[in-house]
C-alpha cells in the first residue's frame, strides 16, 4: 500500500446534509475512480458552512487525487474555489480567456431573461477566477470544471448539478495531472459471482475454505438483492490464484451459482424465455405488479412477456383467472392450490407458454395463526415443468412483496435453465 | 453553536466507495437526523479496510451522535462493532439474551436452507458480540442494531441493508441517549408544502414574492418523486411568520398545492376511494405493473384497489381489456382512444367504479417520428369523469415508467377531490 495513490470524493451542499435531496454523483465518481484503479478511500460530504468544508478539504489533501463537486455557482454562498485555494495556500486569478467565454454565455441567459447584463456582470467574475495555474476542464453552463495541482494532491474541481458533472468528467478522468496519479496502481481484474439460496455465512465459509483473501487478491461478500455477490479483485500477478479461487468456490457452491455479471435476474429471466422461444404472463396477488414492473424494466421485454393479472382482490382470482371459489374457499387464497391455479390460469387468459405466480400475507394486517404474516406461496408453469415453493418471509410489508418477487423470478430462472 | 450537539453519519462498505452500489441510507438518515433538530456536519463514506473505517470513527467520535452503518454481518470483513469498541476503547462480550435471538433466527435459517446449524455459530457467536452496557435495538435478520454511549459521543449502530436500517431507526430515534443529545439543539418547526404541476422555478418566484428566507426561517425548495417540495423549518418565536409564508404561497400557487405532509400520492388515492367508497383496478402497458405495486404499497390498499391487467402484448390488450383490433389497427396501441377503452375495459373485466390506463413508449427502441419515445397516453375513468392526458416525457426508460406512473396517480388524485 506505502506507494499506492490513495483518492478521496468530497461533495459539498447543504441540500445533501439536510437530506433535502438524494446524492447522485458519489456513486458515480466511485465507480469512476475505481475503474481508473483508485477506488476512494473515503467519500465525504458536507454542508455550505465553511469551516466544515474547510476541515474536509484539509484531510482530503493528504490524500494523492481529490474530486470536489458543488459550490461553484455563481452567488456568494458557492465558496468552493475560494476556499480550496485557501486551504491550499494558492492564489487566485481572473482567467481572462474563461471570462469572455462565461460573459457570452452569461450576455445570452440575459438576453432571453431581459435582463440588463450588467446585472450578471459580478458573478461572471467570480465563476472566471480560478487557482492560479489551474487547467479549465471546460463549461457546465457557466461554471468551470477544473485541474489543480495543490501540494502532493491533483486536485478535480467540478460543478454539483449531476448531469453538468458527467458531462465535465470525461475530460477530467483523461487530463494528464489525474492519468499521472492513477497510473501509480496496478490496474486490478474485477469479477463477480452470484449465488442465490445460499446464506452469507455458507458463502463466507466456502471462501474460506478456498483459501479466502491472499496476497494481491481482495474479495468482498456483501448481499443484495436477497442475492449474495462475492466481487473478486486481482492484481495482475494474481490472476491464475483469482481463476482457482473462483473454481473452487463455484465447485463448492456450484448450485447455488447462477452469475457472473451483474445483469439482474429479471432480464437473465426475459433471455431464458426468448432463447427458448416461450412467452411468459404472471399472476399476482400480494406482489400487486411489483413481478410485471420488475419484467418490464427489461427493455426488449416484449419479446417473451405478454402481460399478467394483478388479482388483488379474490373476485378478481376467480373472474380473471379462472380460479374455482370452491378451491378459495377450501383451501384459502393464500395457499400452494392457489398459487397453482393462478399461473394456469393467466397461462390461459393470456395464452403464455410459462405462467407464474405469487399469493401471500404481506401485512401488516391480515395475518393468522395458521397463516402468518410473511407466508407466501409461488407457483411457476412451463410446458416442462410445474413447480411450487412456500416460503416464510421476516420483515415488514415491502420485506415480504420484494423478496416474494425475487423468489418467483430465481424459480423460473432455476427451472429454465434446467430445460 | 458553542452548545449545539453536533453530529456525523458514518457509511461503511467497500461495496459503496468501489461504486458496486448506490448508497441508500445517506440521505435517508441525514433527513431524519435534520427533522430531530441535529442536521448531521457531514457523512462519511469508508470502505472495509480497517484502518480506513478506525481513522473515520476516530474523527466522527469528536461530535456528539454518530449514526453509523452496515459491516454487522457474519462475515470476516463485518468488522464495524470490533473496530468501534476498539476505538472507543469499551470491551467487548457475548450478549445471552442477543446470542439465543439470533441462534433462533439462524437455526430456522438453517432448516429452511437444509443446513447444519453448526456452520451458522460462529456467526452467530459474531453478531451477538457486543461493547459492554450497549443497548440492544432489536433485530433485523441476525443483525443487531445498537445504541451505545462512547466517552461524549451517542453512537447508534444500524446495519447496512436500507430495509433492515429503515426498521431499526425508530426505535433508535426514541431511545432516551439519542433523544438527550437532540434536546440540546432548539426544535425547529418542520412543515412540508407539496405541488404537482408547477416548475420548480415558478414555486422559487412565488417563494421570492412571499418574502423567501427570513431570520429563523429555513426554507428548502426541491424536486421529488415528479413533485416540488417546499420545506419551511421554523425557530420557536417565528411561528406566526412561518405561517404567513405558507398562506402566501398556498394563495399564489393554490391549484397545485395538493399536500401538506408526506403521505405518497398512492396512499392519497387509496384514501380518496375508500373515502368515497369506489373500487379501483389498474390497466397498464408501459409501466408493467408499476401503479399497481405502488397502489399495494399502501397497508389497506384492498379497501379500495381490486387488482390490474398489464397488457404488455396488444393480444392481451384484445383478450383482457376488449379493446377491439380495429380501434389498436386504426389509432395504434398508443394513442387516447386506447388509453380510454382500456380503462372502460379493466372498470367492466374487474367490475370496478374505477379505471386508470397508461400506455406509451418507454423506449429505448420502439419510437417513430409521429410517435416518439416519451410519448404516454393517459387515461382517468370515475363514475363522474372521463379524462385523458397526453405526455411527451423525456429521459431514458425508467424514466418514462416511473412519471407516467405519478402522473396518472396525480391526474386521478384530482379527479377525486373535485368529486
Amino acid at each position: 500500500m506505502g506507494d499506492m495513490a490513495r483518492a478521496s470524493v468530497l461533495l459539498t451542499g447543504s441540500e445533501l446534509t439536510r437530506g433535502a435531496i438524494q446524492d447522485a454523483n458519489g456513486h458515480f465518481l466511485a465507480a469512476e475512480l475505481t475503474r481508473l484503479g483508485v477506488p476512494p478511500m473515503r467519500i465525504v460530504v458536507v454542508g455550505d458552512d465553511p469551516d466544515d468544508l474547510e476541515a474536509a478539504l484539509e484531510e482530503a489533501l493528504q490524500l494523492d487525487l481529490l474530486v470536489v463537486s458543488g459550490g461553484l455557482g455563481p452567488t456568494h454562498d458557492d465558496r468552493t474555489v475560494e476556499i480550496l485555494a485557501a486551504t491550499a495556500g494558492i492564489e487566485l486569478t481572473v482567467d481572462e480567456a474563461l471570462h469572455a467565454q462565461i460573459e457570452q454565455t452569461s450576455r445570452d441567459a440575459a438576453e432571453r431573461l431581459r435582463r440588463p447584463y450588467h446585472d450578471f456582470e459580478p458573478g461572471v467574475r467570480k465563476q472566471a477566477t480560478v487557482p492560479v495555474d489551474a487547467a479549465v476542464l471546460g463549461l457546465a453552463g457557466t461554471a468551470p470544471g477544473l485541474v489543480l495541482r495543490a501540494g502532493r494532491t491533483t486536485v478535480v474541481v467540478l460543478p454539483g448539478p449531476p448531469g453538468e458533472l458527467r458531462r465535465l468528467w470525461p475530460p477530467a478522468a483523461e487530463h494528464e495531472w489525474v492519468t499521472t496519479v492513477c497510473s501509480r496502481n496496478p490496474q486490478r481484474e474485477r469479477r463477480v459471482m452470484r449465488f442465490y439460496g445460499a446464506s452469507e455465512s455458507a458463502v463466507a465459509r466456502a471462501l474460506e475454505a478456498a483459501g479466502g483473501e491472499t496476497d494481491g487478491i481482495e474479495v468482498g461478500i456483501c448481499a443484495r438483492d436477497f442475492e449474495i455477490h462475492v466481487d473478486i479483485a486481482s492484481e495482475p500477478g494474481r490472476r491464475v490464484a483469482a481463476d482457482r479461487l473462483e473454481e473452487d468456490l463455484a465447485q463448492n457452491l456450484g448450485k447455488h451459482l447462477f452469475a457472473r455479471d451483474h445483469r439482474p435476474v429479471e432480464q437473465l429471466v426475459i433471455e431464458l424465455c426468448s432463447g427458448l422461444g416461450l412467452t411468459l404472463a404472471t399472476a399476482e396477488s400480494c406482489t400487486g405488479g411489483l413481478i410485471g414492473s420488475r419484467l418490464t424494466q427489461v427493455p426488449g421485454a416484449s419479446e417473451a412477456f405478454r402481460g399478467g393479472v394483478v388479482a388483488y382482490d379474490n373476485d378478481v382470482k376467480q373472474v380473471a383467472l379462472s380460479v374455482p371459489g370452491s378451491l378459495l374457499s377450501e383451501h384459502g387464497a393464500v395457499s400452494a392450490e392457489a398459487a397453482q391455479a393462478m399461473a394456469t390460469g393467466v397461462r390461459t387468459a393470456l395464452a403464455a407458454d410459462i405462467g407464474i405466480a405469487v399469493t401471500g400475507v404481506a401485512g401488516p394486517g391480515g395475518g393468522t395463526p395458521e397463516k402468518p404474516v410473511g407466508l407466501v406461496h409461488l407457483h411457476v408453469l412451463t410446458p416442462s415443468h410445474d413447480r411450487g415453493q412456500r416460503l416464510e418471509i421476516p420483515g415488514d410489508r415491502d420485506a415480504v412483496r420484494s423478496r416474494a418477487a425475487a423468489a418467483v423470478l430465481h424459480l423460473l430462472r432455476r427451472t429454465l435453465a434446467q430445460s
